[in-house]
């Protein structure tokens, strides 16, 4: 392993609060979160209660998890479900990752105090959940001119 | 603390790289990365080259990186830069996070082997990489309908 690697320090997070989905199996998800019309449910810990105030003012969420369940693996070259080549994983949306850290946007129905009932949901049953952002299209909403792979892909 | 979050294991992550910029200080970032034009490279640690197979056919890349300046404050309520209000935190975009974690989506000019040329980094030199991924309109472009606090303050 390269020099630069081995100084970097690791980071720890520790989970701010589960996911709920009706997905209890891998094979059970979705593909994308824009696929999916499943209701979830964000169960926040009680101690960060206080972190959502406001958060009911917003249509839509980013939340960013631990695919928890993915394999270790070291490849780096992967096969995704949209596609039959095989692809740097960077280069897609793969659950295998170096670091298995998941990205998705979710549409926010409800609050109820630490609990947020939410839509789209493609992520396993018990999930959990590093952070939430809002979703702001000023700095979220972008006009791309290449999209690899995904260009022959993405509307299929 | 509740019993579920005790309960919870941490996540230790270990960056993949480092995301170089012209900002030395905190000071001097961008608000978001929205309104950068900044020139920046991601330098991808040698071990993980592969996973980068394909990613100069993307425009726009997802980052997802540490705050590792981020002060350790246990205030979730923030002033955001853009408002004089306080926010939950999980209602806006700062640093000052639980688990501090990042997103940006960049632009990607080109690429080196392991280096990346990404135009509107908004983060801080020497900033840990943990992840990048492709940014895919269909997956993540969305309509919102309610844009809380940022409704009045988004587009000043």
């Amino acid at each position: 392993m390269s020099a630069e690697f081995l100084n970097m320090r690791n980071f720890e997070f520790k989970p701010i609060g589960v996911i709920h989905t009706p997905f209890k199996e891998k094979s059970e998800t979705p593909i994308q979160f824009s696929r999916s019309t499943a209701l979830g449910e964000i169960e926040v810990f009680p101690e960060f209660e206080e972190g959502l105030t406001g958060i009911e003012e917003l249509s839509h969420i980013i939340l960013i998890y631990v695919f928890h369940e993915a394999l270790n693996s070291n490849s780096l070259l992967v096969k995704p479900f949209l596609d039959e080549k095989k692809h740097g994983i960077f280069a897609t949306r793969y659950y295998t990752r170096p670091n298995p850290i998941g990205f998705s946007v979710v549409k926010l129905i409800e609050r109820n105090g630490t609990r947020l009932q939410v839509e789209w949901v493609d992520m396993l049953d018990g999930t959990p959940l590093l952070d939430i952002k809002p979703y702001v299209p000023e700095f979220d909403v972008h006009k791309v001119d290449k999209l690899g792979w995904y260009a022959a892909r993405a509307h299929k």
